[in-house]
């Protein structure tokens, strides 16, 4: 069956690139902040890009900020990544970067904004709610979701990076104490245990893992706990995070895995297609260069 | 200086009610399914139950589910929750259920949407990105947050359940394990810490947490953790939590502290009406009961 990471494989096969370009229309980006302007911001990236983007990542909060006129905005940010697609006769996936994170019917609500309304083919959300949070999601089996692990922000530390102790048998692998007979409970980073959780929910090949780039010993962490899963990479540029070691520490065994999301080192270029096509082609001369 | 929380307190002195009406229009509820008649629903609800009402609190998702339509619509609803209080004479303050998480200039735009573009006087946040994604919304010293502790679903247990190991000093009254001189870190479940950083982070009095009623001993000790905040409490009624082990576990030593949210208890009963007044009146009795 068809699912969002065989969707994305396929495109990233098809555009030989990993960048993910970020559409965040910050309201000091724009010559005078409107949905309208946001929504011309956006057009022209996505235009200008699309045939070095694996995937385009718009971000709702920059959308939201104009209320209906911004959701308006959005959706047809999200229609024209579709016409592109078409114009390739490539999909080019749309990951939604909203961040969700709420139970039961109120989750199916939001998945139905995502994915029916917005037509969105991923979003991210939060874990803090659990998997029954996740699953209403996740029952979209040609849509894709990306869990928040390790975050870029200095904030990350207050939550992600505290010690849990857990069940061993749900910590094997991923545990600072090796675990043997009579072994006491392991302790892992709480990022860790979000990556082991993500490996063994993503039983759609639907589940990925949104994980900062600034930390490299983390995303070396979670790559070892979620050997499979794809993950989202923020931080590249802008935030200080260094690309070699994001692909090296990221990758998975079959040389992808990784989507390097660039936003602003695109949008604030002098020309933007130009600047797009540069990262790609970086990334391909690295991934070269780890295999060989 | 005036902020959420002191609003609030004018409010719930005003109506002498701990109650928050949900307004969550769930497109079951709807007889068609349409912004037209989320807006219906809740425009309805809020003048069935405003003299009741401490607090009303639409849940975002029930209006993103019609994009820009159910943007404006719950831009109205927002608006005439203001109306009901100019005709009251007492401000109601409207909670913006919407679980947000995100960074930087990110967080800025969705505490700008919140509060400025929609009118809302307070939001639910994740807190899993940490202090940095909390503070862009307290920088709105009139605003109010509060931030998800322990929710009332069973995949709550995923996460804020786990045990965390923390500095000493961060967990002290909220450990399991006693401290002392070379004392050992403690560990505490992560809901439990969350609740001791909100009570730490809130030097603006506008910080509160989201605490279901479903675990009372949850309740009790999020409460040891967190003795000034004021709690937002779902799970009352349709999720099978206690009103009585509610109350008695979560108010704060002055008798107030805790926020009985409803929805579906009063949306779906045959007088909204009267089922507002009926649990307004239930409250005010346990609180009488509990202070004699």
């Amino acid at each position: 069956m068809e699912t969002f990471f065989s969707f994305l494989a396929k495109r990233v096969d098809d555009c030989s690139s990993l960048l993910c370009v970020g559409l965040d229309p910050h309201p000091s980006d724009l010559p005078a902040p409107s949905a309208e302007a946001a929504r011309s911001f956006c057009l022209r990236l996505v235009k200008a890009t699309a045939p070095y983007a694996a995937t385009f990542k718009p971000n709702a909060a920059f959308f939201e900020l104009y209320g209906a006129d911004g959701w308006a905005a959005l959706k047809d940010v999200i229609a024209a990544v579709q016409e592109e697609s078409d114009r390739q006769g490539s999909m080019i996936p749309v990951i939604l970067d909203a961040k969700r994170g709420d139970i039961a019917s109120t989750a199916e609500a939001y998945a139905k904004s995502a994915f029916e309304h917005l037509g969105a083919h991923a979003i991210t959300l939060s874990p803090y709610l659990g998997k029954d949070s996740i699953e209403p999601f996740l029952a979209h089996k040609e849509k894709g979701v990306f869990l928040l692990c390790k975050t870029s922000n200095p904030g990350a530390m207050d939550l992600q990076d505290l010690m849990v102790t857990t069940d061993d048998s749900m910590s094997e692998g991923v545990g600072t104490q090796t675990t043997g007979a009579g072994r006491p409970p392991s302790a892992v980073p709480l990022y860790a245990h979000i990556a082991y959780l993500a490996q063994k929910w993503n039983t759609g090949n639907n589940l990925g893992l949104v994980v900062g780039a600034t930390q490299p010993e983390a995303l070396t962490r979670v790559r070892s706990a979620a050997p499979d899963l794809w993950f989202l990479v923020p931080g590249v540029g802008t935030q200080g995070g260094d690309l070699e070691t994001a692909l090296r520490s990221g990758l998975r065994a079959d040389g992808k895995g990784v989507l390097i999301n660039v936003a602003r080192g695109i949008s604030r270029a002098e020309n933007p297609a130009t600047a797009a096509a540069e990262m790609r082609d970086a990334i391909i001369n690295i991934q070269y260069a780890l295999k060989h």
